[in-house]
């Protein structure tokens, strides 16, 4: 493969040479990742940024009809739009997020937005490095908006706002004393929560929720990187087209600040950080994933459950035997 | 310094030698931890079991109150019991928990009860060692059930959740409106849910928040760990030592059956293969933690930070020279 021409395509925004260079960075052969890293060390040089927004939402509040609806409107708008997906329990499930594109069938077809499933990996690791690499690539590629969307599942939030510029969480209106279910840790995160399904039977209910969520931002610590009255939650209907202008003006204004203040600079600098410390803990780890590592784990692990030997002591044994290996 | 007869005065039931070999595994110093490890070997031989209660709650829902009469009722029927704290804030916050022994006044004087400060390291790696290492010195020393408390800070609840037989939750009443701020994992840890202050002007939202967790345990999955109707919610006043008697009914009917069904031995064999994997984490990642390493990670984050390189390329450059460090 030729890495050079193969980049220059991507900058040339080709959709089929930006598909190309995705399957390139989610391969695990090592040749690939060898290629996969020239590839991106070409294209870093044309330093060109999208808005990266990431979105969350648990199944059943809309994230397909919002992620459809939203990027119909941007597209219509002239913008280009790319929505990739980090979805842990793809492989498992079988892909519950982004593994049918008749799931946003509309978006799917418009020439202006690019889908990209979540890659069959179950470890978190290397779904992160691979979105990470395929946002990099959509940027490079001349998209204006890139969408990262996610499930609410274990630690995947974390992930897709640690390399998002605005984070966005999605909820569905909730019966007075329903369990929100919402983590702590998400609001903190959240730009903006957007109430989904403010339409019909289910307005009223919209705008409880809305308003105790606004309640409940007001009630957390300001972050530096907000203005006044950030983060905010607001109402929207993906089904009805409704209030998605009004969240796009705000997401704009919000990054306009940002980008006024040196936030959105800085954000990018640790986030870059962030992945560097996360991808020497996992390459440092990664030495436990050996069949012979395994294998040593298993037995001095035993040992433990049986009570034979002490988790601390069983651990140095393990690190001895680490380097021998 | 005697390190056989120091076991031997532990397994005597000494609280001074006790106090003693928890100053010892609470040491950095390389040969304190060689002297720790053959004390712990020594006294692992004993088999000695305590009933391990973790106990978390926000500040403010009465921990202490709830420890004091708690603990006394217990000491009361002849039981000996220990008090421990994980805190990873300790030493930031000059001692958050358990830093002022007038904070429990009376169980602090008890003979049959000990109780020990959270040790000032603010590594959470190293105070969950500590404790679970003073933990089975607690056995060892014959009491009979060991508390240990944590506030709900990060990861500090599944640490205690990790090193207990119990789980319990203490959580303050609240009005109807309020964001409770439970996180969702940590209900999931708790066996039991003790909501305090179930006394006075607070006992009409004491019931209400009872309720609500009562009808929120049910919406979970049931843990193969759980008889019918467990985990549940309960009301207690730590103040007016209400419904502690109850609560500790509770504990022993849960104890009881998770004995008769094979889950105290599993879960003791899980914990301990936990705390190895845990082990053999931190020592790898210890790697990073000499003064070449971080100043090298300071050096190539930098570059990162400002776009020279990419996480992952540099992730590699970072292996690469702890390798020939």
């Amino acid at each position: 493969m030729d890495i050079k021409q193969l980049g220059e395509r991507v900058l040339a925004g080709e959709r089929r040479a930006l598909a190309r260079s995705i399957t390139l960075v989610e391969s695990q052969r090592s040749d690939h990742r060898a290629q996969a890293s020239e590839l991106l060390e070409n294209l870093a040089g044309a330093k060109r940024q999208a808005l990266r927004i990431g979105l969350s939402g648990t199944p059943g509040v809309g994230k397909s009809t919002f992620i459809e609806s939203f990027g119909m409107m941007l597209t219509a708008q002239g913008l280009r739009v790319a929505v990739l997906a980090v979805d842990p329990s793809s492989s498992r499930s079988g892909g519950s997020i982004l593994g049918d594109k008749t799931r946003m069938e509309r978006l799917s077809r418009d020439r202006n937005a690019f889908i990209r499933p979540s890659p069959s990996q179950t470890h978190l690791g290397g779904v992160a490095r691979r979105t990470r690499e395929a946002v990099a690539l959509c940027e490079a590629a001349d998209f204006d908006v890139v969408l990262i969307e996610t499930v609410g599942v274990g630690q995947s939030e974390t992930v897709v706002a640690e390399m998002s510029d605005l984070f966005l969480l999605l909820l569905a209106p909730a019966g007075g004393d329903e369990l929100q279910g919402v983590k702590r840790g998400i609001m903190e995160m959240a730009d903006l929560i957007l109430v989904n399904k403010a339409d019909g039977d289910l307005k009223p209910a919209a705008m409880r929720t809305c308003a105790d969520y606004s309640g409940a931002l007001r009630l957390l610590r300001k972050r530096p990187q907000d203005p006044d009255g950030y983060p905010k939650a607001m109402m929207v209907s993906a089904l009805q087209e409704d209030g998605l202008s009004v969240a796009w003006e705000e997401m704009q204004a919000l990054t306009k600040w940002r980008r006024e203040n040196g936030f959105w600079e800085s954000g990018r600098a640790n986030q870059a950080r962030y992945w560097f410390d996360q991808e020497v803990r996992q390459a440092l780890l990664a030495k436990l994933n050996t069949p012979e590592a395994r294998a040593t784990m298993d037995q001095l692990g035993g040992d433990v459950a049986q009570g034979g030997i002490g988790p601390a002591a069983a651990a140095q044994k393990m690190l001895e035997r680490l380097n021998a290996i």
